[in-house]
């Protein structure tokens, strides 16, 4: 049922991406529609040396039928607490863990209560999840496997072997030695990171269309590339594919508006012309010309979701960007371009951890802003004004 | 993607199966090619009043990762922690659970080593569901959902809707008031079991080509039709279709040789010409044409598993029977003619529930072993012999 380069794939995200250790537990999260890949990485991280494999099959189809049933809000965002046993367990195990998106029905809930929708998110699961990547607990990955709905989403037809080839290049597997080829650039992103710390970044500002944004930094925010580290030495890379270096900015120190240059796909539904205003860091203001109830009801899961909780870089050279494509899947068109995420920060881009300014949320939602017309500038410390970005292209020497 | 007939048969599923009640939780097992009828049996429980709807999807071919993997015993026996805690809230909750089957890869572990995929069981899981049964804790339901691949077991061909025919029939989805016609269906099964009742049966006795077998009941022994009561006093019908009219024998009570009458799809593979001795009341000798080592692999899951748990009797007036289909599907060919459970009993069926001679199990296996050939007889407490099938044919007037 899977082709040799979809084993190659799933050889891929297993080592490379989720680096499955012998004996470990692993945690595959996916789609229904994603069945015959779950089936490729479940054995291949038994060849790996896994002890036992978990899969959890998410079916949208039920959350539209919890959106659409009279169920408050207290049942929209539970977590029913079996849920919360395994997360536990997967990170007191410090587990490996699998997820897998490219959602073949991405407009499912587009016609339901944008508010709802935003609501129906088991909360609860979600800070696990969160305090166990702050913690640093397991080694994971996310990836994205074609299927004839994301197909259709993005070239408006199933054309899944078109898909294919795009993911493939994206994630290297067209290299000879994928492997290699991800080493390398993870190298390449960790000098970018490098670069950035060298300049004591105070502040970034993001100038465009509809976009005078400042977003400042903590003086222990740190650049990073994806590729980290678990509390156990594990090396692992997040996100497959990956070409951003990002940071945790100072969640209080957000100013100016933003307008969003790219279709965002979220919770079911899709968010066109997203437009905030920041105030002191939080967001004040929420408009777009389609999906902004979806936001809204994001924002009201808790106090700090309308923060923001990472900033990231990504010039012209991605290869995703390259693709000329809108994806409509968080995944790949985060990496096409420079975005925001507001709602948790990741606690492992400052040095000294969870503090004051560093965002704890139950949402995390990125957003795209960056493109041509976008330009990007640093703040250093001492008041200079660096660019970092014209016209997509990179501005600053390799550190 | 679903048609009308389906949408009545969830609605039959859940009202006259399960039979949700407003507020409840709700559990849904389902494999993945059950998808479009899950979503219905979701919509269909909100519209009951449903307070969750929680689905869990199994994929075989997990399970078949696991037992090629290097896995030892343990591991393949064993239970994640968290689906303990998911079936324990269920039973703390007394929540409605939904069981769909109907596999469409009945043969998906034919070819690797049977003791291993015998193994291959959640025992705890088996155990804690076994326990909720027996107190009555939650309504539920099993129902058979077609598909492709069932449907080419069945006809040699992916019929589907024919064999969507052959299921409504069974599950009277044909009948002008499908619920009316539950009820009046389970009137008779019923009256037909207290007719037993008034018998006073010590033991049954079944004799056919291969088969001599006498199974002693207990005197607590009580006979049943499937529609039964929670704790709650919540009615459900737990098996749809249902044929049968069901005791728990003593386990310690079994002699003889028997031969089951029809193939048997367990675990994956395809058990034929399945034959059984018995001496005090445990299976001393396994023997089939086809499959035996995945039912020594099933005896040796803990020691009770080789005692009978179940007896049941189906007459050929059954809609199942009369298909004259083999479904490889137990919930179709249980309810086609006479079975035998070996494994775990059910103590509703025993005034007093738990007690000496009352089977505990990980493991509840059925299988056929009925047919035209096969005689079955009453031996009643005084010793009278009274005859209760000839060539399917019920002999008891009703009681």
């Amino acid at each position: 049922m899977t082709t040799p380069r979809e084993e190659r794939y799933a050889e891929l995200v297993v080592r490379a991406g989720a680096n499955v250790q012998p004996g470990q537990l692993v945690d595959v999260l996916a789609g229904l529609e994603h069945a015959p890949f779950v089936r490729e990485v479940a054995r291949s991280a038994y060849r790996a040396g896994a002890r036992y494999v978990d899969v959890r099959y998410v079916d949208s189809h039920i959350r539209r039928a919890l959106v659409e049933s009279t169920a408050p809000d207290d049942v929209l965002s539970w977590t029913p607490p079996w849920l919360l046993t395994r997360e536990r367990a997967f990170g007191e195990e410090h587990a490996a863990v699998v997820a897998l998106v490219g959602d073949a029905e991405p407009k499912l809930l587009a016609d339901l209560p944008g508010e709802r929708v935003g609501k129906a998110r088991t909360l609860e699961l979600s800070k696990e999840s969160s305090r166990q990547v702050t913690e640093r607990l397991c080694n994971w990955t996310v990836a994205g496997v074609p299927n004839e709905g994301w197909a259709t989403q993005v070239f408006g037809e199933p054309d899944v072997e078109r898909l294919w080839d795009v993911v493939a290049h994206c994630v290297r597997l067209d290299e000879a030695d994928p492997v290699a080829a991800w080493r390398e650039h993870m190298t390449r992103l960790d000098r970018r990171a490098a670069a950035l710390n060298e300049l004591s970044v105070d502040a970034v500002r993001f100038h465009g269309p509809g976009t005078d944004l400042t977003v400042g930094l903590l003086p222990q925010s740190r650049w990073l590339g994806v590729a980290t580290k678990t509390v156990d030495d594990i090396v692992y890379v997040a996100n497959m594919p990956t070409e951003e270096v990002y940071t945790t900015p100072d969640a209080r120190r957000t100013e100016g508006v933003v307008t969003s240059t790219r279709p965002l796909s979220v919770d079911g539904a899709i968010v066109m012309g997203l437009r905030l205003r920041f105030s002191g860091g939080r967001i004040i203001e929420v408009d777009a010309d389609h999906g902004a109830e979806v936001i809204r009801g994001q924002l009201e899961s808790d106090e700090n979701a309308g923060a923001l909780g990472e900033l990231a870089l990504v010039d012209g050279e991605s290869r995703v960007g390259r693709t000329g494509l809108t994806f409509y899947e968080t995944l790949y068109d985060e990496n096409a371009t420079c975005h925001l995420a507001f709602g948790d920060a990741y606690a492992e881009a400052v040095e000294g951890g969870l503090m004051d300014g560093v965002n704890v949320s139950s949402v995390h939602t990125d957003f795209m802003i960056g493109g041509p017309e976008v330009s990007v500038d640093a703040i250093t410390r001492t008041g200079a004004v660096v660019p970092l970005l014209r016209q997509e292209e990179w501005q600053l020497p390799p550190g």
